[in-house]
């Protein structure tokens, strides 16, 4: 464990623990699953079949919301530094976020976890104990998955939702004219990350550091869905924030502008910047090319970024205030030649972009100007 | 490439393969996306949005079967010998399968790969090409997925799809007088897969070797969608092949005996076997300890396992001759004392279990008795 204050993680551990030092492989795959099965409430009546045949069976009516994310020790973890239970957490989270993204409800969940050999039980209970906190923090209801051995843990979660209004807010409905919002602060998951890899290679000492809200970000994401359920009836279109600014932004201009191009103008000075983000980098982060790119470009912070138009403008000031949550006003989008980001600073002055953090397969032809 | 002559694989090479020699990464993350999304029909009226954003948004009403597996390499298939293309078909037809086995009709699937990062283009295409292949003969569209790196290639796939009658079959309604049935033959997956496995370490010449059906089991498996959807109004229950006769068999006898506990007996000598399987232990495989193990234990044949009452067999039969798929009856349901698969020699003798072939997590405990 490293010594981290959790102080922003809801903690309440169970005793769940029943043997210790037992493996995985001493109750075996079908022990395990039934070891799950007992631990999910599987109360909710739209549920016909839950976890124990070959499919769930689930009543539906209206339409439905699924989204898939994959999480894979060494890419999206450091398995012996990311403790299991908030990696539980993290993996349903990050699903929840891109429900949150559509405006939707989370309700039900399926979990696919490759668990490498010799995983000891009380790793695998931990890691679902955390998925399952957070599986009741949003009334998400586990209805199945799939267990498997691995060389490296892997967990696949599948997450279904409703559309909270009448129809989801999708990432092509960007106007000419809309201002570009963002909730939270930005770059702060990626410089947790950066700065867990220092201290493995011994380049900073976590016991010594103090901004845990940047590690916090990282390891135990809060997914904004009350915020994309409130802002369902006023965004025009709306992305989470998983592969960073830029990148993220682009995918709205890409997929606003199939009639008419539209590019986003970014004003430099209005990013949200936590307090934990500037003392590490004593003095204005954007001045410091690292910091300016964590920002702009660096992955999984799962804050909302969406569109709106002007007038909507004091009625999004006023859900920040009910959330208790920021949320900056950070643009513009405007019509474009091609679905461009422009950086401008304080001064209206273009400001070059820096190298993108964070992509999993790193591509020149990709980065945009 | 193996020496194998898939003539029971419908193989129809599109010529999609533009770049010769490029990687994955040439042409990045979301270059990919777009790859595959240009390959999909997104036609189906019920999808309102597929690909391309936050979540699918599909039109749902009545009931949903909702099923998911991981493939991993190393530990469901060797990915320098078993051909992209068809690892694609049989990532899609294992989650067929499942659907199959609740006598559903598949409708939507979703795929999330994590590729190693050195991925040839050329690989990522003859997969997904496989898997669409597939999709597209049972009617299933891809809407979403998860692409990411990983260490080694898994493959995590979530289908959707609905009850083909007013109620899906359970595993859950087996009762005292039941017939057991399955379809196809026992065992050929798993000892083509072990085939293979000696193949690697030279203990074995594949070129040398002329019992392809085996090997075409275990890499191309045909999931009985059909034979699923026509057994939906006779099967009691039922559930798809994927662990072995004797450990499935138990998974119903488990669901089954909730009220009043039942027991199977299987004989011997009613389980079928096909051609290439008894010729490669030139004799009765059943007197062999492997052929016996894997006839009874091996995984993946993904055939159907049901139960049925007794009045239904001229049905089943006549479904047989329609489907051109052998239908075996291979042993009864009782009342039991415990929830236990007995198996009974063509004297009626019982018969010593063999030990477990195919468990992810091989466990003492669960061993059935």
């Amino acid at each position: 464990m490293i010594p981290v204050n959790f102080n922003n993680v809801k903690i309440k551990i169970k005793n769940i623990i029943e043997h210790k030092n037992l493996k995985l492989r001493d109750i075996g795959e079908f022990g395990w699953i039934n070891r799950v099965r007992s631990r999910v409430l599987q109360g909710r009546s739209g549920i016909l079949a839950g976890i124990g045949d070959d499919s769930a069976w689930i009543k539906s009516q209206g339409s439905l919301l699924i989204t898939c994310d994959l999480l894979i020790e060494n890419v999206h973890f450091l398995k012996d530094i990311h403790p299991p239970r908030l990696l539980g957490r993290k993996a349903l989270s990050v699903n929840l976020s891109d429900i949150a993204a559509m405006s939707g409800i989370p309700q039900y969940a399926l979990v696919a976890i490759g668990f490498p050999q010799d995983t000891e039980l009380e790793y695998a209970d931990e890691l679902m104990e955390g998925f399952l906190e957070v599986a009741v923090e949003h009334k998400v209801e586990l209805i199945g998955g799939d267990t498997t051995a691995s060389e490296k843990l892997c967990l696949s979660i599948t997450v279904f939702g409703k559309p909270a209004h009448k129809k989801p807010v999708l990432r092509s409905g960007a106007k000419p004219g809309d201002d570009i919002w963002v909730t939270g602060t930005l770059g702060d998951a990626s410089l947790g990350f950066e700065l867990l890899k220092k201290s493995q290679t011994g380049e900073l000492d976590l016991s010594d550091f103090h901004h845990s809200s940047l590690l916090v970000k990282h390891f135990d994401p809060d997914p904004r869905v009350e915020a994309g359920i409130m802002l369902g009836k006023i965004a025009n279109s709306m992305i989470d924030l998983s592969d960073g600014l830029i990148s993220d932004l682009g995918h709205i201009l890409e997929e606003s502008g199939k009639k008419t191009t539209v590019k986003a103008e970014v004003y430099l000075d209005k990013l949200p910047i936590s307090k934990d983000f500037k003392e590490y980098f004593k003095g204005n982060p954007l001045d410091d090319e690292n910091g300016l790119s964590l920002v702009l470009t660096g992955g999984e912070d799962y804050e909302l970024l969406f569109t709106a138009k002007q007038s909507s403008r004091s009625k999004i000031l006023e859900f920040s205030r009910k959330l208790d949550l920021p949320i900056s006003r950070v643009g513009r989008i405007k019509k474009g030649k091609k679905a461009e980001v422009i950086l401008r600073d304080e001064k209206a002055r273009k400001v070059k972009h820096p190298r993108l953090k964070f992509e999993h397969f790193p591509s020149q032809e990709r980065q945009m100007t």
